[in-house]
């Protein structure tokens, strides 16, 4: 029942911009990959091929505190803020070494997929909510 | 003196992901691609070669109201909702047709920028200033 | 029956990296673009959500001649080099004014999809391949 | 003096696309990381913030022969192909187990950065060209 993920990355040349720091889209991208790695340590996939669940993102925000740059190593790590009926909050914290990078925050929804209609959120189906737990001290 | 920016866009097909709609991290693209045409149409670039003046960002967050899919076409709207002494805040509004896609916010802040210092925040010079205009109902 | 296909593009901010110049990864992307918009301007859709028709790409290269800068304007000129039984090859030029840019190609390949099953070459739909005419002069 | 380098990576969800599968602009990145990788193994960085020399690429292809899709794992492996004067070639095998996922090539060069000017192809440093020695058998 995890109820948080860290991770240490490296920035990608490709993640940079030409003010020569990472450009600030890709921090939502660190945090992504963050939440599929929680879901698959809890034996989950967040997409599976044979499901019609899906998970679309209806928050996510940031703040930014210190640049990062090429090839600089940093840690994620993800925290599960809050599980209500039908969605899940994640607040997410970037720091390399010391330095806190950027905070963030995540919220999704869970919904039925059906071909060529609108998504419908439903209930998160006990034997996922069962998988998550908030963490004690998520912050924000 | 530009308050606002509104234009369309279609959907790349590099732009969605799995799930068949765009990816969230897209919107923050989106949500820049309009502050620089504002400032193209104030007369100015955000990231002029001959400038050490940077505009880094702060804080950026979107709401997601419905999926935008391949090809199709979209209006993007920012407002620039505040002027501070060293930043702007700006308001992002994205709809197809009566459609409200997403609501963003987005708060950049002026620096100088000297090689390999820490970015240090200054006051936006006035001449910059006085090309904008917080709009009258900037919403959130 | 169109054979090529013309647009004019600005370099956005996050296509360039810390070396202040577009990524080259992103000239697939536009060279992609001017595909799909080719395909639109022949009255078709390169990913119908209704059909089970696919198009992935089985070869694509770019030889890089000069560089492109933020919010600089550019032109994709995309041309339909050869028709085969299964497969569309596509040239691409992208110039500057009077600067060479880039020169790419693009194979694709007709599959049929099936859920969780590899994809399988077919033969180009005679609807589609219809629409299309390899150009007098597409050049490599 | 390193002349290959393999790494194991995952499928991120924002490399796919709405076809389900890894978008082919996406393996030139692998591409690069494998690249970059090979550098910080041989005790450089090819984008060192000390230096006025830069590596734009001149050339990049890539040969698709089977799908990836969300959260598969495949392999990387780039190898110094071949070392001129001012240039450096990399071929680059992607595979699944036992499945060739795609096989690729990139041409770079040696140049000076100056600002505000073209950038000019320069002799690769002796102290760099000695890190590198082409491989054996690096295939096309």
């Amino acid at each position: 029942m995890p109820s948080e993920y860290r991770f240490r990355r490296r920035v990608q040349f490709y993640e940079t911009d030409a003010a020569g720091i990472v450009h600030f889209s890709w921090f939502f991208r660190y945090m992504e990959e963050a939440e599929h790695a929680l879901w698959r340590e809890a034996g989950l996939s967040i997409a599976s091929p044979d499901s019609d669940i899906g998970w679309p993102r209806v928050a996510a925000s940031f703040d930014y505190h210190s640049a990062l740059r090429f090839e600089q190593e940093f840690d994620v790590q993800l925290r599960v803020a809050a599980l209500t009926r039908k969605t899940i909050r994640y607040t997410c914290l970037l720091t390399r070494d010391e330095t806190r990078i950027a905070t963030g925050s995540l919220t999704v929804v869970c919904v039925r997929r059906q071909p060529n209609q609108q998504m419908k959120a439903i209930e998160i189906p006990p034997e996922i909510a069962a998988c998550f737990q908030p963490a004690a001290d998520a912050g924000v």
